[in-house]
């Protein structure tokens, strides 16, 4: 199996079968609000770790569709509202829905689209106690999300945040999500409590893997000059790994610079690349590299139980895909 | 039945209800402004209706208070939020949920409430056939709030609106919830495909008759100055049906005065008051107090097809309390 041409393919069965859950009515405003970021492109990472683990237990991928769409609308809805709050002005190189459509419509649209995660997942063909541990995991999964999200924010606020923290969070803001996709496909296609744990540890490590390896990619670039982004999140004291680690292992001088510059939104470019240097010079960038790394074999060890197939082959290739891609 | 004394007796018991999905976990800031608004109190009008409705077909009110609390859980979900998109600064006499937690913990909290509310309705003890019709319904409430509320919020931007378009956009915001309420009774109750529909014809008509009966009070103050909120309408150029109805009906000097004052920001204390003379001067104030008894008569008649019962006589009171009520 070739985990691109998986992804392409199944990318577009997807694509085609959510847009039933994002058709236009009226106010047009609303509808085109929500439409947006779905149609705007994006990977389809989860709805293609859902279809492909409920094929791990030897489940038809089919089943899991609208359980994977419901995720996906989820997934969209928690990024409208997350912009908001970011005040970000950019997602998959277009306008947010915020800025092109304002505030209260963004705000609406996501709602719309939560709705409409719920419609997804009530045409999920199980019976109701399979239904009811559905809704549930993914109530408690929206619910973690929106933890992770206050706690992401608070986290700007602190001067340091113990390292079990900030997994803490991202485990609420990333994994909880890729922990569901993947179970959720587990549960749909009949996988014993083994398997579906297996799956579930999964996910988990895959989210932490893919988050941890977002904040590495972004502070590894070899550019001269950096990005905006990174200065922004230098200005803002955003708690990355990177930061995280850096922020603990800084003493005398160092300590004193990440005082004056990580979290001042007035540091000068000159200030910020000192910051940026200093990640380096700690080992915080490459430390956060070997913890991805780490959670990486804790995916691969996790589903060591599930038989051989096409789709297990496939799951393994996800790993090594999340860490090496680039933004 | 004395009415009073069942609102007093049930909201005690819906409340005691209710807090098993409002507990304080970490962390602590988002839960603190999920619990702001329920905790502030409120009538519960629509978990009253919902048990109400249920007992009037036989059924018993413990069984609805689920679905009750679902619904009670999603209407201060969208209180939050609309909150935020109308820059209110208060609500049931205190600050708003963003005015005391900020806006992004205002956002999340309201997508933590109405999580919630699928937890809720997902505890209700019916077969999975009769449970899918619940949160398909409950689903279609939502979205038809959140069209509704960008209705309104587009009304503003816009001179005139006829009043086909006002009421359509009530029977969204408004009424919607209301029927459910009603409707979501009398299914949980186990009531027959007729009474079902007669409780649902009633709780929209009873929605109407609120909310316009909730513009004519703003509108009926014989105060001798104006109060804050209905300057502000008139500046904002807020579409009530007692707007729809003036602006329909003026013409020459009249109609100068409404394209000169109404939807004005910086219109003058004076002015202010010559657009509020004209509400009446045109019978729109009067015209909305008939339409708000056309619609209490509406809901009166609907039920005459109930069993006679306590309940059938408390969704009688209901409607007169709807219109005897101050606000």
């Amino acid at each position: 199996m070739d985990l691109q041409n998986e992804l392409m393919k199944r990318t577009a069965m997807f694509n085609t079968y959510w847009q039933q859950y994002l058709q236009i009515k009226k106010p047009a405003t609303l509808y085109e609000a929500a439409r947006h970021l779905p149609f705007a492109g994006g990977k389809r990472i989860r709805p293609f770790l859902t279809t492909v683990a409920c094929e791990s237990v030897s489940g038809d991928a089919q089943k899991a569709l609208p359980f994977a769409a419901g995720l996906e609308l989820m997934h969209n809805f928690t990024l409208v509202h997350d912009d908001i709050m970011d005040h970000s002005m950019l997602r998959r190189n277009l306008p947010t829905v915020h800025v092109k459509f304002g505030e209260p419509a963004a705000i609406l649209s996501g709602d719309l689209l939560f709705a409409k995660s719920f419609e997804a997942i009530l045409g999920t063909s199980v019976d109701f106690s399979m239904f009811k541990q559905l809704q549930q995991d993914f109530i408690d999964c929206v619910i973690a999300i929106c933890e992770g999200q206050q706690l992401d924010i608070e986290f700007e606020q602190r001067k340091t945040v113990p390292e079990q923290e900030y997994l803490d969070m991202i485990s609420k803001k990333t994994g909880a999500l890729f922990e569901l996709s993947s179970k959720g496909g587990g549960l749909i296609g009949g996988g014993n409590p083994q398997e579906v744990a297996a799956l579930q540890t999964y996910g988990m490590a895959l989210g932490l893997a893919f988050q941890i390896w977002d904040d590495y990619l972004d502070m590894s670039s070899t550019a001269t000059t950096l990005g905006k982004d990174i200065g922004n999140d230098i200005r803002n004291g955003k708690k990355t790994l990177i930061a995280v680690h850096c922020l603990s292992h800084a003493t005398g001088k160092e300590k004193r610079l990440l005082d004056d510059i990580f979290g001042n939104r007035s540091a000068s470019e000159h200030d910020v690349t000192k910051v940026y240097d200093l990640f380096r010079e700690l080992g915080s960038v490459e430390y956060a590299q070997q913890r991805a790394l780490h959670y990486v074999n804790q995916a691969k060890d996790a589903i060591t139980v599930l038989k051989p197939s096409d789709a297990k082959e496939l799951l393994h290739q996800l790993i090594d895909y999340i860490i090496q891609r680039e933004k």
